[in-house]
């Protein structure tokens, strides 16, 4: 059976592969020009053809493990194709398989009642709509969930939500159509039961784009990530998930798989950054020599192949041990690969840019993007430091006396 | 004298810090704004309202040493002004002390002619106009300058320049009319006499900017880093710099005061994301203490502090032995900030991100921009790697047997 | 087959580690003391205790793979065993598992005539003498093996043996029996065939022990890292292994094991410096907190656990390799972990020895061996540079135009 | 007056330099083989002939600053003295300015009696005694002064010492006299009333030297860092320093000079490793070039330039704050080099060290005795940790709201 399924996996690693070459990779200028040219209006028509094509040939939601709406594949089967899907900041969207949909769509799968499912978990299956989930505020440190300061009130037959939220990954999109948002319902309640999580359409009253947060000066168009504002705004009790004071458990259960594939897209895009570093260097001339015949460089490179082996091993490790003992019994293995990876990804790029000189900044390599993604990620679903924080605890318990 | 001269300096340091204070700072979000409105078709107002007011201060050109036209400031004078210009992105055009204008001025005013320096020096001392220096090219590896393609040839009565050039920073500018071009007059002649430098009026016919070359995504607008293509482009033999051959010679003398001048604005960018950084970690509060307690917080602020001022003696050392033995006998300190400058930033840029999160990525704080700054001088007037061979080059030749 | 294979070294690692446990710990105090007593007249008594023991119990030659003499294991089987004995600086010669021995028995297994088997390899696998192996020299770069100036030279019947060799591990050990010695037989061949092997026994005349090379000071006694001279020492024909002009590939099949070997112990060194530094700051108290409780510390702890899991996937990977590929096709694997391994051990004894303060560079811990053994590996067996020119070496082919 | 103190100082330079290059380096070799005849019995009768010719040329005592017994060199002024002797081990102990003796030889002058000068002062002056300095403890975290268990306790006409020291430097050597013990009169008093600084004869009876702490395994013979223990020791009450309450006091006036002379020798010790393998590289050839035409080789030179001119002008302006404001307010200043110098040092000596393989961690250079110094300091006198945490205090302090 495990070999049945590795080959399984092989085999559509290669179709992914062959889908990457012949499909992806080529439409990356004109994705850029297209967003140039259509802005926050709309989606750039090549990503949705893209989308009907790998529909087409069934490569189309591979991230989903433990569902019937899924491929059947485990985190460990699905890791090498993410980290394929990495290797192009388009692919994973061709794919079905981009955050912050992928995480939505888990939430709505485990949590979600069959109405719910019916109504959001199938579009976006189906890559019809698109999906934000509002939990960073702009006052607070978010990477402690009781800092919260948004508001989801009974009122009527429904909930009110009163809040800010900013850093809204996907709410630029015209095709985002929902939110899920989480609040407080009960502020006094432990720290662990305060919040609640609720879906929120985007077309709401009361709920305000206020403006996209720029990302090193980049607002990311169409996608963005915004800064919105909610005003009051009504929803049914119907919207709520799960129920009231199990948001910080719908967080953790959306967290592990969200972090993870992260990190797995953060090798493939280390692989792509040192890859174009090894052209770059074979072919650019300073002082009568190659740019590969000099030491530092290849010891650069060397550094970089060291490095990334060692994350994906990490990763995979994760991505195991989530599927054989639970994600939560994997958070540090989990917490591990989310300080790994980012890291390894900016300083990879950092050493492709330097070995390009002004052209690694430039719009005319992905290594610019590159470096800002994995800055990002740095702190995105928890900065390093609350990780690292996490690890060191766990590892001092092996000590108790 | 020493004394005369030191309390002068001092003055003009508080009245550079005063008009910081009242003027500048509080005009960055203005300035902004005003980019955002007018793109690339004319300047922020805010800046020439500030080039007024300190032009009428006489604040005002503080940067050429050993020239009338000058104030009369050593290099090791001028370095602590500015740092503190350094402190703020819109700060140095304010005074008038900005890149590239100020490497062009030099120029000008060592090596022009009396016809050259009436027609562009002045006016780029009154501020009227701006200036580019257009070396690097797009294909080759610029740090190298015996790479260099364009030509710069011998025809009917003046020279024809031919060739493609980017990230010529300032070229975008409206005001900017005047851009220094290397070339290579004889492909032919020995290793560092092939190069010329040749005056060309923004306005010559075959003078086309192709693009915006992009920093990180961003265009950089009003100033800009465009590709600049020179199709046979005329100009009058006056325009020559110096004589055939010494383009060279002529570049060597300008990258020395403007790498200093990167490194003395980076010191200061550096101090004011230190500020920022510690005024954030003592109103943030995470799981329940605010970020100043954390002993890793506490670590990278004692870093940061002891790297900047190291990185401050060096630089005021290196700016003493410019005027003491010459740029050319400083070339090793010189090379010494230029790698220990652009790093410095990007890492205390770097832990103020970390400490800010979300918002230090965003366009509420002046951390991204200082870090993509940093980023980029790291390679700027030479990349660190060649900085270091010149360093070491010295260092064994101390030991020759 | 895989898994009866997976529950006996399961089985096997539970049982060295109760050995480790009930006899080896508690006597690395007493094997401190003796050392002290008996300096390089005689091995500490209490090693030939553990040996007995171990041997009794059939924990034994637990390293040779690919044997009838070994136990049956593949690197990857030995990999977690070799960890753990790597905790205990004494434990790997208790289980007859140290190096040189090991190093030296696989050669004599691999390229040994059945006489060279009997006379040497038979008391070695029974642990009645030991051996060392003759390469490093003191005046040339021996990572470069063509720089080697010992001579190997025909003469009457036999070779002559003349030059002067340092670094000679466990020559200092009165059980010492048998070098194993490289050097040149044809400096005139090509690059790879002018080294050969012979085996010195040390009773031969003109062999001459000249100093322990001393490691930071220490001399390792009784085991010792000797500088030897070789005076025109004549051995029988009978001695040269495998044949004239085949050292270098001996030496390649000898240095894949005795690598991985040294990092797999490292690993073992690096879990152990861990928990010693968790015991300790849970107990140190300073300015009214346990250490453990401060972020800095809390960092390195959790650093120090991702970066030895990284390690550790790292080199159970370049094991597989090894068993499914041959030492030859899985070189980049172990390049890598060859500069993984020791510069982990020694930043994690650093962060260790920082917890402990002063007591962390005493004798009362194992920190500052620790430290100093990783230190010496970094060059030991090929520097970290060499290793990383063979990994971008391998990285850069792959992208062959 | 200023001109005239620095030519003064230049000369003092040269002469200490011809020193240095006449007897220190060339009896490096014989210090080492007499240490290991004499070991713990005497010292190498080479100290006593350099300490006579230096004391014969007037190159005694340079240290200490502000006092009628010293040379009337202000901090800044010795720094360059300080910084060249620590470029041999055995020099400050030629000019009579090595630690501890220094240090206790301030405290005698700023807080001793003329009877207290008298005793122990002058012969450390004359150098026909040493001393040492009893603060540190086996128990306790000696970083935070109030763990401190010793007593020291009113009995009959005097005081009762009792308690256990260990890394009392220089506690070995067979002419260390007189003990400076730091311990508890009042554990009642507030925090930093506590401590008492005492003078206790090496001859008292209840003083028993325990063992020697080993560095790394080496005890550093005849010097020595001692355990020793103090079994109810009674002295007048005279020898008690200044009055009790006000040990924490002394300390603090003790630490400041301590601490930036362990930095001034350590830039030296620096520049001497960095020398040691520039004139290595450019001799030693592996695969068929100079280490010296290794780009990485040249990046570590280039880097320890820079590194090592950066930190030495943190010192030097240390030492020029010292002298102006004083050490208290110089605090800053005196921690940020306390981090700096060990660092600098122990990364220098650690390439130089991978430049030389094993001949690096031998007996057969100063590299390893470099590095373990190094390593020795980056906890001595307060480790890393504690003075960041100091800087950043006073930086977080600049913001207060």
């Amino acid at each position: 059976m495990a070999s049945q399924q590795t080959s399984r996996v092989e085999r559509l690693l290669e179709r992914v592969a062959a889908f990457m070459d012949e499909n992806v990779y080529p439409a990356e200028a004109l994705y850029k020009e297209q967003v140039k040219e259509y802005g926050w209006t709309k989606a750039p028509p090549v990503i949705e053809e893209l989308k009907a094509k790998a529909q087409a040939q069934g490569l189309w939601n591979l991230f989903l493990p433990d569902s019937e709406r899924g491929y059947g594949l485990s985190n460990r089967d699905y890791a090498p194709l993410c980290e394929l899907m990495g290797q192009s900041p388009i692919a994973p969207e061709a794919f079905n398989c981009s955050a912050p949909d992928t995480g939505n769509m888990e939430v709505l799968e485990r949590y979600g009642t069959d109405e719910q499912k019916r109504e959001w978990l199938e579009p976006l299956l189906a890559g019809t709509i698109r999906s934000a989930f509002a939990m960073t505020e702009p006052d607070v440190a978010s990477s402690d969930a009781t800092n919260i300061r948004t508001r989801i009130e009974r009122h009527g037959n429904g909930y009110r939500v009163h809040g800010r939220k900013w850093f809204i990954s996907g709410a630029g999109d015209p095709r985002c159509r929902i939110l899920i948002v989480m609040g407080k319902t009960d502020p006094e309640a432990d720290r662990h039961s305060q919040q609640s999580m609720i879906l929120v359409p985007m077309d709401t009253p009361g709920v305000r784009v206020v403006r996209p947060m720029r990302v090193f000066g980049n607002d990311h168009a169409p996608h963005g990530h915004m800064e919105v504002d909610f005003d009051n705004v009504q929803v049914p009790a119907s919207n709520l998930l799960l129920g009231e004071g199990r948001g910080f458990e719908i967080a953790q259960g959306r967290l592990g798989p969200g972090r993870i594939h992260h990190c797995m897209r953060l090798i493939g895009l280390s692989e792509r950054c040192l890859a174009i570093m090894c052209r770059r260097v074979k072919e650019r001339v300073a002082f009568g020599r190659p740019l590969a015949s000099r030491d530092t460089i290849r010891a650069d490179i060397a550094n970089s192949r060291i490095e990334i082996d060692m994350a994906r091993h990490l990763v995979l490790h994760a991505a195991d041990m989530m599927d054989k003992v639970g994600n939560r019994e994997a958070r540090s293995e989990i917490s591990a690969i989310k300080v790994v990876a980012p890291n390894l990804c900016q300083r990879v790029a950092d050493r492709a840019i330097q070995a390009h000189g002004a052209m690694g900044i430039s719009q005319d390599t992905i290594l610019a993007d590159a470096w800002m993604y994995a800055r990002t990620v740095r702190f995105a679903d928890g900065p390093d430091e609350v990780h690292r924080a996490a690890i060191s605890r766990l590892e001092l318990s092996k000590h108790e006396t």
